[in-house]
């Protein structure tokens, strides 16, 4: 049996390339880079200028069909593509966005985002280059000002019972969601309940992502609404006099982050916008930069195409201009089975043994599933490619059918990889049919126009991505849809808040539902980043600790080093 | 008339030398720094081991008279003493704290710390090398644990009335100052009043300005003592399990970081501990690495004699092994005058008149302050210098004066600087005298014995150091004195939380105060920094913004570099 190693054995055994090494293969001088250490680097954003004659590199989008809660496997997909791309000779660089370092008190075993074969692994997991702390501390400024504007003679007449703007700090602390402020009497505030949410759930982090350049990132931080006048008017960052100094704390953050994967490759890790309440896909300025860089450009858009994918095309696509060549679909056939009806898959939990064993007729229903997911990142005009992340109990017979349903629903192909435990190698097969897709003609298309109600692209999204009959909306969703139309927001494309757990807006139904109404029940502006989004449920923005956090198991060891990060 | 540039001004037309050459300069080559950017690094740990064998240099520590609301130039003094070593040719380090960048929010004019002559700037003032924010995760890792632990069935049977370890953010929020967290059911937690500190005010940012070295943090942190079970016992950081996960967390802050003076001197600058109810200095590592790599190296303690400078011999020097040469007491003729009996100095206001013209008498009285630090300075058993910030007003009159009474007093003499408009060329008499001072035998030794009471430690602090006839202790100050005994941590050193703007515990009472009692209101403990503070009045721990915040003026320029910062 093949035993395989903690992530962070790996990472601390093995030997990394000093990171100006990295740069110079992908064509950066030492006054391209700032180094943090000797293995991260910020890459100066001139390098766009100075690249701004190199053709463009293939853009290639990783997004996953509706997973369980362990995740499909869709990092580790982007990182093999890329290694496999490699093996195959071909220029290559991963974008890839930042993990909140809740990670590091997060419960082990559970759902969050887990980030293996980049390193260093122990720096990118815990501060990194800051690019967090600073959104923190610019979020965390404007939460400021508002209320101290508001106890200081309110000059802007703001409402207190309005603001919308929340504090956020990067630790998951649930005892912050919710609080009253401001108490102990004048000289500190006039009291009110608010929350403070991750630091990756603020509109700041969801701007950094989206900014082109630094007067860009002004502009956005400016237009940030947060709270109403007394007579209903926005009162923005911009009012505050905020933007300016938030932007200046933001300069550093700015610039996208170089490290490496585990087989020496350029990676380019900047921003992590959670991909409900807002886009989930790493910055516009790395995209920008890894395509003047390399051929070959492996995204990944958070959860599955119903998310992260949607928003990759109509917000993050829309809004740069990026065009993407081929979208690879990411699936595993534990999850299939799951979406044809077995098992109960529960973090931290062992897998339920029906899961692992063969069965056919359970797996062909659940590619209903997957079906979707192709149909969904086809309605984008742009190849097709399913990515199977095979484990060791999965059948040759299973991987044919789902190969089979696959090319049926309308993917060029379907590989399985094996990068868990071969590392590129794992990968060359999906690499070769990869680049063959991108020589395939893209009619890349978004799917609405900018100039239609909220409501109409509300349900272009229900009834073609989420397969619902239509939408009903609660008494709020159609007050602020007036509020946000009467105010000339109407023109922003949509970031719909709603489970990753199925394509519908229920985490229980699995497979590909349909004859099923789609429930808003809220909708909000992030007028900075540029989005509506529309609420389909309760969502967390503020994560708790467990009673066994993994915090529990992290300590140095009598030589220093780090153990029981993960 | 001279136009002296605002300090970014000077800082960006400055023409940096990479941070390489400043480190090669002291010695210090590429694999004992990691680079942050081009003009920042931080300094590997293991150069202290390298140079084992180095003798070590001179530790001169820069203190004040009790000073104004604007401050009387110990930075200015520090680094231009620093660049007057220079000039004579001798080798030279300065340490120093790391400002808290409240100062981008603060009210201009306003009274906090100016960090002015160390490049780069910008970056110094904003997020630095993430110091500051990694004091800040860890502390709210150690609180979001706190609160986990007594929501998820409180297995340490934690009193939640007795939790006192705040969280901290790095922004004047004074909306923070009070709060209640925990609203929203039993997802969330049992509601408790709390606040948010400073997060220099933490007692983590004091364990890392202590430390030894990695173990040494990790043994302190895991002594913080958080809250008291039911039954009365300390739970600490490590009964709570936080405090491996809090040093893996702080692995790279605890490294000092290497940044310039304008002159193109070393300056090592790390960690920064409030001065009343924490100590006040800089790192005890920045100082024993500096002193193993220059001959003198010139530090800077927190406000007055009686606060910074004592905490620097009776915690710091104590805890450490740390023996300093020379002490120089910063003075201003001005403030001296204000002693005197003349003005009322408010910060963000115009200096009084009659502090800008020449009156003996009035200096003469002021002198009584001086004299009184100078004697502070003198019970350790160091040499003592006086310098004087001399701005265009003063009077060679009134500088001589000033040099009779310190002789007077006890210094080995006066000296006027003009640092803020010459630089290092307007310390070449102050250096001169410096170095004359380190080569004196000094006789360190502690003001007190650790093997004493508490209430004796105390004592001999309010009547040496205060001037006090005496102490009283309010009923809460005295049950927890017999607490602490009971604790077994009477044998820890006394930080004392006072005002800074007297030599006793009320801001009002200038000059030399005598002839009063001074009352301890509360005490509390740092265990894991190893010390205690009684606090003789309230000290605020989170700071405000005003109406109009330092942040309303910062902003890009269409080149987007920063303006309005200072």
């Amino acid at each position: 049996m093949k035993v395989v190693p903690s992530d962070l054995e790996i990472a601390q055994a093995h030997k990394m390339i000093p990171i100006t090494e990295i740069a110079g293969s992908i064509g950066l001088g030492e006054d391209d880079i700032d180094l943090y250490g000797k293995y991260k680097a910020k890459i100066n954003l001139d390098v766009l200028r100075k690249f701004n004659d190199k053709p463009l590199g293939k853009l290639i989008d990783i997004t996953a069909i509706t997973p369980t809660p362990l995740g499909e496997g869709k990092t580790v997909t982007t990182i093999g593509l890329t290694q496999g791309l490699g093996k195959i000779g071909k220029q290559v660089i991963t974008t890839l966005r930042q993990p909140p370092w809740d990670r590091f008190s997060a419960l082990k075993g559970g759902c969050r985002r887990r980030l293996r074969q980049v390193v260093p692994m122990e720096d990118i997991n815990i501060h990194f280059t800051g690019d967090i702390h600073a959104v923190e501390a610019a979020n965390n400024l404007l939460s400021a000002m508002i209320d101290t504007s508001i106890l200081l003679g309110n000059p802007l007449n703001i409402d207190p019972m309005t603001v919308m703007w929340n504090r956020v700090l990067d630790t998951n602390d649930r005892a912050l969601r919710d609080i009253v402020i401001g108490l102990g009497g004048k000289e500190n505030g006039y009291p009110r309940q608010t929350s403070f949410d991750m630091a990756v759930a603020s509109e700041v982090m969801a701007i950094l992502a989206l900014a082109e350049n630094l007067h860009d990132l002004r502009r956005r931080l400016g237009r940030i609404i947060v709270a109403y006048t007394y007579d209903g008017k926005p009162v923005t960052a911009e009012d505050l006099k905020a933007a300016g100094a938030m932007t200046v704390m933001m300069k550093e953050a700015l610039k996208p982050n170089l490290v490496q994967t585990l087989e020496g490759q350029a990676c380019i890790m900047h921003a992590g916008p959670f991909a409900n309440i807002a886009h989930g896909n790493n910055s516009v300025l790395a995209d920008k930069i890894a395509l003047r860089l390399a051929d070959y450009v492996v995204t990944e858009s958070g959860f599955g195409s119903d998310l992260g994918m949607e928003k990759f095309m109509n917000i993050k696509c829309r809004q740069s201009g990026l065009r993407p060549s081929c979208v690879v679909i990411t699936c595993t056939i534990r999850a299939l089975k799951m979406h044809g009806g077995l098992g109960n898959v529960v973090a931290g939990k062992p897998l339920p043994e029906e899961l692992t064993r063969e069965n056919l007729p359970a797996l062909a229903k659940g590619c209903a599933n997957l079906a979707h997911h192709i149909q969904v990142a086809s309605y984008f005009g742009v190849p097709v490619v399913v990515s199977i992340n095979r484990f060791t109990p999965d059948t040759d017979a299973e991987v044919a059918l789902v190969r089979e349903k696959a090319m049926e629903a309308g993917a060029l192909g379907a590989y399985p990889i094996t990068v868990w435990a071969d590392g590129g190698e794992g990968a060359v097969e999906l690499a070769e049919a990869v680049v063959a897709a991108c020589e395939k003609p893209a009619d890349f298309q978004l799917l609405y126009p900018d100039n239609i109600s909220i409501k109409e692209k509300i349900e272009i999204l229900a009834t073609r991505v989420y397969n619902a009959d239509g939408v009903v909306y609660e008494p709020l969703a159609e007050r602020k849809i007036k509020q946000f139309e009467d105010l000339g927001l109407g023109h922003l494309p949509i970031c719909m808040a709603k489970t990753h757990l199925s394509i519908s807006h229920d985490p229980s139904m699995k497979g590909r539902p349909g004859n099923y109404i789609f429930p808003i029940r809220d909708i909000r502006a992030s007028v900075g980043a540029g989005f509506l989004y529309p609420l389909a449920g309760a969502m967390r923005t503020m994560p708790g600790l467990g009673s066994k956090p993994a915090a529990h198991n992290v300590d140095i060891d009598e030589y220093g080093r780090t153990v029981g990060l993960f």
